[in-house]
């Protein structure tokens, strides 16, 4: 009888590791960690307080979402069916301008909740204050890793007070725990020059971390960057010296062959979010050409503002059949590609393949259980369509973090919900209020 | 005070109507229509047996579904990631040719059950043996439009048997209730010769039924037509009588700027299914360009087998944003339209937009609310965009039709889930183990 803290028994576990899919299966888990992955019907036996029924539901590595904006849940609905720029310029930026600190920890909680309830055990995201996105994530019990946004636009006083604050949350946060991971995070080609990126990219190895830049994502920017400097946004990550494993890089959707090649070459790795390209009508990345060249890709919601939602259930069938409309065939990323992207390929993405992104002794016991017991997902004649084409992020009935349950038959055992959805709106109606105030003193930063 | 049978209180209401939306608004039910809507302080007293609070909810038309087959259920998920036609004459059709009448019955009741619990309350069915169908839609208290398929694809004795297979249900069930409607579906120009078609146009006249069919869906088949008759399908739709405003048609992909100046001109209503068409890579329907040439779009989910979902909250987000990713533009389709496109356009579409569509004094008591108190729906800044964007099927609470509760707080009553779903899954699993032999029969079929 080996004893452990956690059990789950009876439930087709979908690995994502080596083992592939396995029927009737048990799981256990030890001071946070997978200790066992497998039959049933091989498995020892196992005592443990906890003992969770896996019966008529899946189980499979908690989903990781590689790139978004947590905190701007607040701004979910604001100025709706906007181009970019007009909605950045005249909406988003004033608002920003005008966010604080507390704003920023409710809107990011609230993202938390919503993760937890659509199974995202880890997420990657960009903002400003990221050490309120990171007390959000540990109260709420999920993994992060946190990008703190950088940006000069013509302004260097603000990159470098952008790039300390930046540096600061980094030592203090990166490495001091498995749950709070840490990257750079400038912001765009269009929006830092090339000086602050050559700082960033001198800090981020003195560091030891990763960046994660938004790369590629408009067309008028893409264009225009190539009339001013005469070299794609790929290539002038090259001569930055950003070109390699440990860069991120978000969206990617006006790039050429060259740059694929490239790309592929470095080991650069993406962040494919269908649902806001789409949204914004930013163009479609050619990820089945990357995949062909290599590259590994793994998806991301971007922000709750322009998706409007974190559903990583959703934001997977969106990869899938955005890529089929793309490339006009339905054979391109079939479904158990999507789900590997969603969970190993995201954890490759993120650089955490060795703790996370599947379900095998040894990585970090990050698991969701998905009730398969539901009309819209019978019959089920193929386990990796049903998630992909037919599950939403509500059919997730169990959440498991570092061996830890942060929800339990839906309920979320970590934060009160309604609290936390009473503040964040909260904030989010008395942000709006002081617009009009925020266009002053977002004149005011742009002046500095 | 006025005695009704059902009042809803304290809801938000998007009446779809004249009146748009209503804050803290009041809806009466009296024998299955809407005796009152508008704003609780300006309404009478109503006194009823049934109280349904509607505070943190919002009330809405049901959601109308224009094109799906719905017994296809059975299939989901069966052969999936394959080009349309690989996946028809290898996998669905062979199936098909051995399914019987229970088969259709129990995967029809499977996919009431799935649209009452994402807010469908109208749904618009091609298939064989509808009778069937309705069988299922009357026992779970949906509305539904019947299309008994027909087709002849080379064998005249096939479409006279089907022909008069659809004309004996039409007489059966058109004008016998206001729940089931019926119309005449030929499957496709493809598979159907164009003698078919006028014999089609013929009946439909006699029985003063519409027409439902599949219009440019494969830009393969368009182009065979093309070649074949050297006139694009909408004007081969002409040749023979059948463009009218009581055409429906579904997909429309592969059209020209005549077509759609002809289906605007002779009011034909186009159903759109965003889903199925990515899903199947089939390419991407204009449906900006036959909005603003006037033409009635309403939304559909396809079957369950393309899609592989009916949920028309997820075809609402997906309807919007590939019409955006399509025209480059993130203006294109906004939210509120989307939100139209369900309800009132869908119901424009089917001809009942004088009974369902919106919620209006005088209309059949088709609701739905909305549960808004969901921390992925927070903060509301804009409530079409919450409905499009970060609404999901799940968050849909309660389901009226005529003024019958159909589901409430989730749980549907008018029948049993469980035995549901046992049974329909056992019916396909059933079928698939036939599948050997339904080749033959196919084969069989084929050479009649």
């Amino acid at each position: 009888m080996l004893r452990v803290d956690l059990v789950i028994r009876g439930c087709m576990i979908l690995t994502m590791g080596e083992a592939g899919l396995v029927r009737d299966g048990v799981i256990a888990v030890k001071d946070g960690l997978l200790a066992y992955v497998g039959r049933m019907i091989e498995a020892p036996s196992f005592e443990a307080d906890t003992i969770i029924d896996g019966s008529g539901k899946i189980a499979m590595p908690g989903l990781v979402n590689c790139h978004t904006h947590a905190a701007m849940s607040l701004f979910r609905g604001v100025a709706e069916d906007k181009p970019l720029d007009v909605w950045l310029r005249e909406t988003i930026w004033p608002l920003e301008s005008k966010l604080r600190r507390e704003d920023i920890y409710y809107g990011a909680l609230l993202s938390c909740i919503e993760m937890i309830r659509s199974g995202t055990t880890c997420f990657s995201d960009m903002y400003f204050h990221e050490d309120m996105v990171a007390r959000a994530a540990m109260e709420a019990g999920l993994r992060c890793v946190l990008s703190s946004g950088i940006i000069d636009a013509g302004h260097k006083t603000l990159g470098r007070i952008l790039l300390r604050e930046a540096v600061k949350i980094a030592r203090e946060y990166h490495g001091v725990s498995d749950r709070v991971f840490v990257m750079l995070g400038p912001h765009a080609l269009y929006s830092c020059s090339l000086d602050l990126l050559r700082k960033v990219r001198e800090r981020a190895e003195e560091l030891n971390v990763g960046v994660h830049i938004h790369l590629a994502e408009s067309e008028r920017d893409s264009a225009n960057i190539r009339s001013i400097h005469g070299r794609s946004e790929v290539d002038l990550l090259g001569e930055v010296g950003l070109l390699g494993p440990r860069l991120l890089a978000a969206h990617c959707i006006h790039i050429s062959d060259g740059d694929i090649v490239l790309m592929a070459k470095h080991g650069v790795k993406v962040a494919y979010n269908p649902v806001s390209n789409m949204k914004l009508a930013s163009g479609i990345p050619r990820i089945k050409d990357l995949l062909d060249a290599g590259v590994v890709v793994g998806l991301g919601t971007d922000g709750p503002a322009s998706n409007n939602s974190l559903d990583m259930f959703e934001t997977m069938k969106f990869a899938a059949l955005l890529q089929k409309a793309r490339y006009g065939d339905p054979r391109v990323l079939p479904a158990k590609k999507v789900v590997e992207m969603a969970t190993i390929d995201g954890a490759r993405a993120l650089g955490l393949d060795g703790l996370i992104g599947s379900l095998e002794a040894g990585k970090k016991a990050d698991i969701i259980l998905v009730d398969i017991n539901k009309p819209h997902l019978k019959p089920i004649h193929d386990v990796y369509a049903a998630l992909v084409y037919s599950a939403r992020g509500s059919d997730v009935d169990t959440v498991i973090v570092d061996g830890r349950v942060l929800m339990e038959n839906r309920r979320v055992k970590t934060v009160d919900e309604a609290e936390v959805m009473r503040r964040a709106e909260e904030k989010a109606y008395n942000l709006l209020s002081r617009r009009s105030v925020a266009r002053g003193i977002a004149r005011k930063i742009l002046k500095i």
